[in-house]
């Protein structure tokens, strides 16, 4: 059967042939460990890990490779940074939208007496402006906002809001699982105190990175949360104080790393300009085949405006997982259905508890998956 | 030049061919997530991921695939469990010759109240078994030990030391960084709480995954460090409570599992037995070889009794590090020089600050490179 892969705000797939390439020339043929030998490929890869910060300093403007850290996964960054960073009595700004690795740790926070406030969003998710500093609290410390909806790819202008907390001193952090690689962030223009990204999606490396991108101030008020062999300082048995390595402690996920240095060039030989005018295009001929049927709700914004190629659909008549189903068993068609770990944004958009069947576009789809996609759509909705 | 890779201490290489080609095979044919997606991809993956978690189980003598956590590395893993587990006022007991991936975090405890003492180890690195009963207290809640010193090799007896944990009430965590796929541990026969592991060194998978099974009694009371995204309880903005998603959030490291998932294999194919007599073979020409020259101390015992195929060597009349890199420079031989991210040890084994040289073997070594190494060494001493 033809297969249609549309979860790619899941992970995207398929990946450059660059990455499994060098990930596959790493385990094959380099093999070694970083900042621990003294042999030769110890070297090289150390070389491949720096260019990789550096490349990814490059993508966001910032101008510190040594300020971008590796982590396991996005999740685990926004950990690091709210665990690390948070103490009883401090609040919190984060939107109405986020997922679950900001929610979870922000309730687990809370029962040590950390605060938090949801700013509140429209009905297609978008930030009301307005009401952020008026939630602005004297022991307000941090924001924390995802840049766009993994449920229905809403963007928050996070120049704005950086304009805003910069203004009451307040740290702010991005979540960019759903924008980085595709959309244009500028670390400085936005007034990040920290850029947390992954590594597989729409930087189109492997599974198994993430990481964050943290000012050198931000970084020295922050506990470390994993602490241990960083092959530095080893005579010492407490964690250095330097970037990366006061964040980076046991063997680093190198494979992957060289999967992301990769996919990391491709992107900027391809430019992110240049994909994401492609998955725009996709989601606009998707978006302009659903948002008349009666059968469905689109949910968030029916155009491409303000918006990642993440599209949520409520179909009204039917149970959305036997949608999802159908579109797999009959059709190929991957999708993701249910809550995307996002139980917030779905009470934010009015489609909590039933959940919507996610449809999320990568630059190597083609216009023709789409309309195959449409056409299933349509077959679905007249069972 | 002839190339000798001696620090499979710090990560096992080369890697059975089947591992880079799973994690190839994956990145290209698989790409999917786990427990996110409803189509099929997306189950192919959660049956490896699974069936990995059944095969560390079945090294280990456990028999719940469930209680198997993936982490990014067994730092991480070791950090889960101290971090998330100890609270002011409680005592934990160490070996003097733990690694910084277990220093490090519980000086860091320290500073909230937490105790630790070293249990004394004599100037091989062996644990003073007698010591050991006169040096827990009635708040000692934790022992968390390395199972072989990643220095100079010498072998903890876990199961002596599990028996006394268990007479106490003392849970008991080993640090299987230098045995795991190596040498037998049978979780159940060391009465063990947690077993940390690594899956790049002994268990031959790729670097990036690292985990650690255990008891759901022990779980219960430990806070998970890093919360977010499970792919369950999607409704909930809490984290769930059972294993293994309590401690398992974000996106998994999914194209090194599969390269784990490969190496597993390959370790039941081979046998840990036939592993562990080719290594200590080796160790054995390579000691022999070694423990007559004036101009060296050998670290830790001169005989593959009680041991991994770690060796540590300080050349008397030399720096280290010049010895390190001649033999990379002028035989190709890598070693790993310094102190190994183990302070503790090196202040046990005497060796501190200077360091040793260490020479790591793997089964892939062969008797020709361990004389080609012994002979460099002759030169180098001559010089």
């Amino acid at each position: 059967m033809k297969k249609v892969y549309l979860d790619n705000a899941a992970t995207t797939y398929p990946k450059p042939k660059c990455v499994s390439d060098a990930v596959y020339d790493f385990i094959e043929n380099i093999g070694s460990n970083v900042g621990r030998g003294s042999y030769e490929n110890s070297y090289s890869a150390a070389q491949v890990v720096y260019e990789t910060r550096e490349l990814l300093c490059n993508m966001f403007n910032y101008d510190n490779p040594l300020s971008t850290i590796f982590t396991m996964n996005i999740t685990q960054s926004i950990n690091m940074i709210l665990k690390g960073f948070l103490k009883a009595g401090d609040h919190v700004l984060v939107s109405s939208m986020e997922h679950n690795a900001v929610m979870r740790p922000l309730n687990s926070l809370k029962k040590i007496g950390v605060e938090y406030t949801k700013i509140p969003c429209d009905i297609y998710g978008q930030i009301i402006y307005d009401e952020v500093e008026k939630l602005i609290r004297p022991n307000t410390k941090l924001a924390i906002i995802s840049h766009a909806s993994n449920v229905c790819g809403t963007m928050q202008d996070i120049e704005r809001l950086g304009s805003i907390f910069k203004k009451h001193n307040i740290y702010f952090v991005i979540d960019s699982a759903q924008t980085a690689g595709i959309f244009d962030i500028d670390f400085k223009r936005a007034n990040l105190s920290a850029l947390c990204f992954t590594g597989h999606k729409g930087l189109l490396g492997p599974q198994g990175i993430g990481g964050f991108i943290i000012t050198p101030e931000f970084s020295s008020k922050i506990n470390p949360l994993i602490e241990g062999g960083t092959g530095s300082l080893s005579e010492s048995e407490e964690q250095p104080e330097y970037l990366p390595d006061k964040f980076e402690s046991g063997t680093l996920c190198l494979p992957v790393i060289y999967g992301l240095n990769a996919s990391l060039k491709y992107i900027e030989k391809e430019t992110t300009k240049a994909i994401r005018e492609k998955e725009l295009h996709l989601t606009k001929i998707f978006i302009d085949g659903i948002k008349n049927i009666d059968e469905i709700r689109l949910i968030g914004y029916d155009n491409i405006h303000n918006r990642a190629a993440v599209v949520s659909i409520d179909f009204l008549n039917k149970d959305n997982s036997e949608v999802a189903f159908l579109l797999d068993r009959e059709y190929g068609i991957m999708t993701r259905v249910g809550l995307h770990c996002a139980p917030s944004a779905h009470k934010t958009l009015n489609t909590f508890p039933k959940g919507t069947v996610r449809f999320s576009f990568g630059h190597m789809n083609t216009e023709e998956e789409v309309k195959y996609t449409l056409d299933a759509i349509y077959k679905i909705c007249k069972l």
